[in-house]
């Protein structure tokens, strides 16, 4: 009988992080005639400064506020938030019935432009302060820093801006994440390798995992890019089409404010490498969503290099959420089949890493200059 | 100190189905202005017949293949399937780490055309012919129906069609809804109550749930139409601005084969008021991913009427996630926190429900002829 081949075969692979599968179809698939939603060409050069922009230096926001002139970054809360700092009540009243579950939600909504552009990798690290600041705040249990990047990702305005979310509860795909990091942490069947080690004096499940990307595969296959402490690669359960996770290797770094400076300088390197392979894949300003899941709150001073923390479990990462399928204009979608079933992909993982491998890590604009 | 006051407070909503939770945003995020993507309008008068559409009668496909003459309904194997029958191998080699796993998959990928199209909802019924014929194949374990409609909502191609997917595993989940509901049906924490009994004579989770929503709830403020069997209503736990969950209330039926000829009449009776009040919402054409969930595979004969049967424990449920927020173009974007976090939606599932029951459920272009 033929020998099962992931790279010629359905099958379903399985993401430690979530618990979730995802299934990889037939490549067979792509051949996909595609008379769908065709996107419209996304702007890579914007004007240095745009009049109507709510978000520019100078301007009023649609809320009446005024930015005022900035120079560099600027954070400021979201006029339309989804949740609010106390004194919103935390205590309700009985469910009307069991299946009918909720609690109160406080917290608070920021909006961090990165600014100049030209800046954009190493502004977009004041995400630290934010996510010491607001993570040291009364009720606040996790910090949610996020971007939206690309009108087909959502993105409300093309300015370039990310967010932070600070809420009162871990979400959902956090916790699970945390949950799946503290299960595999003290299971005694994880057979020990050398990876660098967490708190409990073992290797946690995302330095095991880098660790045999980079280390033991032979192929190295899912890996895009890497510097001396950082490494992007396509993970094994990658569920959009040119996923990627970014994550430190050398050692176990539980949060943002666990880096060194070699090691922030090392993020926006590695920041600006994927950056500039999406953008280069399909010739266009690559849409998706970024996320950073890490230590719910700040550690204070004496706990970052106290390796017993149990807080200390969850390893910094990074997840680049991009749509794009075929070409600058034909995105995926996670619909029908993928939002009533599991999640689907089109071709494997290791077929999106040796594409954005391929791709030059200098900017096709810069190339046009 | 104030009351918690969820018409007017961020709060969470837990899904008893999925276990995951929802946030439901402060209402003030509803006044955010949108500068982000514009939907094209949707076409909701197609030509009768399409010499390029490659699902019409008569016409050849992008294979190769000819459909043929149809005049009701027409069912044929998706030319790109994402999965193929066997014999594809189901053994395979050792995973390269245990973190990297996979199991193969095999199966069937069928697409279901609804034509004549003013034939619609009764049209639709022909999945329980299908999910009878896949589900007793070689290697089944759940056969998945679903239909994207709306180039918004990734379908890709306007000629009214649905899809079915038999699969050698039960995706995540349904998988997962399952388990919630196998998990209730033996919880002796439940308080029987006077909703229709299931197997281990028994209310199941959602005959409980609409049970509650009809007939106890005081308000009955998140049901949307009702006709003798069949309730369609925004679910307590509603994600998507518009999502409706329709199931039967007045009995425990496990899947579309347990239904009688009468409630196959009232579910295509319900289906008809739900799409039309949809349309008439934004007077377009709604778009929306639908999904059924039911017994992962059709009961012999002898097993219709076993009340005891575990596998009979699911209760046949269709999800509608339509992902239309405050226009004909202005949609949702599950994107960013929504991706990182948890679902997250901009006003409350009452205030959806109050909507839709305020639309007329004869289609506006109806009213026009
Ligand atoms: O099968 P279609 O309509 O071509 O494709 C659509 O539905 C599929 C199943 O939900 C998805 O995987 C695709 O991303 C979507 O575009
Ligand atoms: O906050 P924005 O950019 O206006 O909005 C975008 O991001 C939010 C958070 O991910 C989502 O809830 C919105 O649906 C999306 O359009």
């Amino acid at each position: 009988a033929e020998e099962f081949d992931p790279a010629i075969h359905s099958h379903r692979r399985y993401n430690p992080l979530t618990g979730e599968c995802v299934l990889v179809s037939d490549p067979r698939r792509m051949k996909h005639p595609w008379n769908g939603q065709v996107e419209p060409p996304q702007s890579v050069r914007l004007p240095e400064h745009d009049p109507n922009c709510y978000l520019c230096s100078g301007n009023q926001r649609a809320s009446g506020e005024h930015n005022g002139e900035y120079e560099h970054t600027k954070v400021f809360p979201n006029d339309y938030a989804s949740v609010l700092p106390p004194p919103h009540p935390l205590k309700r009243a009985a469910p009307p019935h069991p299946l009918l579950a909720s609690e109160p939600v406080v917290g608070a909504c920021d909006v961090l432009i990165f600014h100049p552009r030209h800046d954009l990798t190493l502004a977009r690290l004041s995400w630290i302060n934010i996510y010491k600041r607001r993570g040291r705040q009364e009720s606040i249990k996790y910090v949610q820093i996020f971007e939206n990047k690309g009108a087909m990702m959502g993105c409300s305005n093309p300015h370039p801006h990310g967010q932070i979310w600070a809420l009162s509860h871990i979400p959902t795909i956090a916790d699970t994440e945390l949950a799946s990091m503290t299960r595999y942490a003290v299971n005694p069947d994880v057979e020990p390798s050398e990876a660098p080690c967490g708190p409990f004096g073992r290797p946690c499940l995302l330095c095991e995992y880098i660790h045999f990307e980079l280390r033991v595969s032979k192929d190295q296959g899912r890996v895009v890019a890497r510097n001396e402490h950082f490494a992007a690669l396509v993970p094994w359960w990658a569920v959009w089409p040119f996923e990627l996770l970014v994550l430190p290797y050398h050692r176990h770094i539980p949060s943002l404010a666990h880096l060194t400076d070699d090691e922030k300088l090392s993020l926006a390197n590695v920041l600006s490498q994927v950056t500039k392979r999406y953008d280069n894949l399909f010739s266009c300003s690559f849409a998706y969503s970024m996320g950073i899941h890490q230590r719910p709150l700040p550690p204070r001073e004496e706990d970052i290099q106290n390796a017993d923390d149990a807080e200390n479990i969850t390893h910094l990462h990074l997840h680049f959420f991009p749509p794009l399928l075929r070409n600058a204009s034909v995105r995926k979608f996670l619909v029908g089949f993928e939002l009533m079933g599991e999640s689907q992909r089109d071709f494997t993982p290791e077929l999106a890493a040796q594409r954005l491998r391929a791709c030059s890590d200098v900017h096709y604009l810069d190339l046009l200059d």
